[in-house]
């Protein structure tokens, strides 16, 4: 199996953390490893770096390649500019299945979270028996809570079973629900979480996007034999469409397949999102790095910097350090941080973006 | 007339700006220079540098002719451990008047603000003439609100008039009230707030020293000659007695008056007053540095270290960014500031102290 990490992100919701030329990927949101080089390492026992491949922004190539030096050279595929989801899936397939034309690849987000890594690779393994029959198998996670920040993916008909899990046709992807509905989807056991992670057979992906999005297809699969020279990939790539692989293929595919599993995921969406992933004290305080609670209940205090950060009397904010800026919001607030973003470009701080 | 200026103020309420080594009198918060100098600045046209003396802790001795460079050699007295304020008082009124016994002396917290700085020029300028004659003149805030938080003192009798204000005699001095009282205060006009600024002769205050607190003016008198020399000071220092000025004497002499003033006097008591001596935003928000509020109100932020603060969608808090720590909390919680301290003690964070 090969791997290839989508790493194109440039999100504003880690402010004052995230910045144009350090995105989410790259930080160590969780006190570890920058989340990048922590999905690698998750999927090292299962693929070896030789492998993988990165797909990111072409600002942030050089980062990515200091971030995993175990990458062999070339490894990294510099996109010359944003063009969603099914324009890098293409340009992987395209890359992996020029050399090993019926290979399997997994496509994996560079910046979520998994807290059973050992159950992530037996789902990678069980998605490669359907995905070498011909599916493009999608991981399809278990819902432990009504969340209406994720897109849903309805499970069909039992397909066939796979290392004791069961793989299910796709009715439909579903867009984020409103409360009553993901209620009513975690009450079904029929609807999974859309957590953007494949496996499929490089010939199976590249036909079906030649079939379904060939203004995506066509410019990339014509300079398949190229797509090393900058120059070639910059040429094509001016001529690629942007849109998702979910919208572009996997929603008008007829060989869509999903598994369900079960491995702690969580996108980690927003500062709000750590208290999924990381243990918080006895008051619910999630506390990383030189951090304080003083009689305060339900924070998310983020003091990376190596400076203390001390919350006193406070409940339910989110308190962030990075070094060189300090926000503070309430926790059901952070889906605003982008306005702080737009705020600061309004008035010219590039230094701060 | 003579001024000194009591700096021997260590509190905890302003962490993480203030620390051992740099307590709120040295601080700039308010955005302008150290208290303290603001203090001398504010007093410069009516009191010259050379007539000026500041009394601190031994250990900001240093640190405050820094803060001061016009201060001529000699004139910060360092006390050799804090002895509260009759201490200070008295030994302000013995190095004045041992060499010129009947001098103006008043006497000024290092720590306060002033909204009218002419006007309380003005006010010491009144209380001059009932000290000529006697008296020992207290200003007596004139309450703009029912603050549970200071001290009062009950006006009595009309003594005399001077420059316009009327001088009365001391009723009593009254401990901080609860909010009934305080409103009944603020409603009868008779009850002030004690700002601890007091104006007297210096033979008038050594007297009443003499005879309420020997266990003070005793030893500072007998080494009245040699109180340059750190070692005599030391010697009679030890056998001082630590009691304030209000309770030792104020409270005990027939020579007490108090001048009913008004010129925009806070305490700055902790870092929720700011909103009394700083411009708030339309929303209420009072900050300092690089600070931002968005969609926010009644915060008060305080990023005088350089570095931009970003609040976003909170009500009511304080967050201060010394630089080297962070602090959030309620505006309602500023008095347990000092529990922060006490836990950095407890864990030996000296670094932070």
């Amino acid at each position: 199996m090969y791997a290839a990490i989508l790493a194109g992100g440039s999100g504003t919701r880690f402010w004052p953390l995230s910045r144009k030329a350090r995105p989410k990927q790259m930080l160590r949101l969780l006190g570890g490893a920058p989340m990048l080089r922590e999905t690698m390492l998750r999927l090292a026992p299962a693929v070896a770096p030789e492998r993988c491949l990165v797909v990111c922004g072409a600002r942030h190539a050089r980062e990515v390649a200091k971030i995993l030096p175990e990458l062999p050279p070339g490894r990294v595929l510099a996109e010359p500019t944003p063009k969603n989801t099914a324009a890098a899936v293409a340009l992987a397939a395209i890359r992996i299945g020029h050399h090993d034309p019926r290979a399997l690849v997994a496509i994996l987000p560079a910046d979520h979270h998994v807290g059973n890594p050992a159950g992530f690779r037996a789902a990678l393994s069980a998605a490669s028996k359907p995905a070498k029959e011909g599916y493009l198998v999608t991981l399809g996670i278990t819902p432990s809570r009504p969340e209406t920040g994720y897109g849903y993916i309805a499970a069909g008909d039992a397909l066939a079973m796979a290392d004791g899990h069961e793989v299910r046709a796709v009715s439909a992807f579903v867009e984020k629900p409103d409360r009553a509905r993901a209620e009513a989807y975690v009450a079904d056991g029929s609807h999974l979480w859309n957590a953007g992670i494949f496996v499929f057979r490089a010939d199976v992906m590249r036909g079906e996007l030649a079939r379904h999005l060939p203004g995506v297809s066509d410019p990339l699969e014509a300079a398949a034999a190229r797509l090393d020279d900058p120059a070639a990939l910059a040429e094509a790539w001016s001529k690629v469409d942007a849109i998702s692989i979910d919208h572009g293929v996997m929603e008008r595919t007829n060989r869509a397949a999903v598994l369900p599993v079960d491995f702690g995921w969580s996108d980690v969406g927003s500062f709000a999102s750590l208290p999924e992933v990381l243990e918080a004290d006895e008051s619910g305080n999630v506390l990383v790095g030189d951090a304080k609670a003083l009689d305060a209940a339900g924070n998310v205090v983020h003091a990376a910097s190596g400076r203390p950060v001390v919350v006193l009397g406070a409940r339910d904010l989110v308190v962030v350090d990075a070094g060189d800026a300090v926000l503070v919001c309430p926790k059901d607030r952070c889906q605003d941080i982008r306005r702080v973003v737009e705020a600061l470009e309004a008035e010219g701080r590039d230094d701060l973006l």
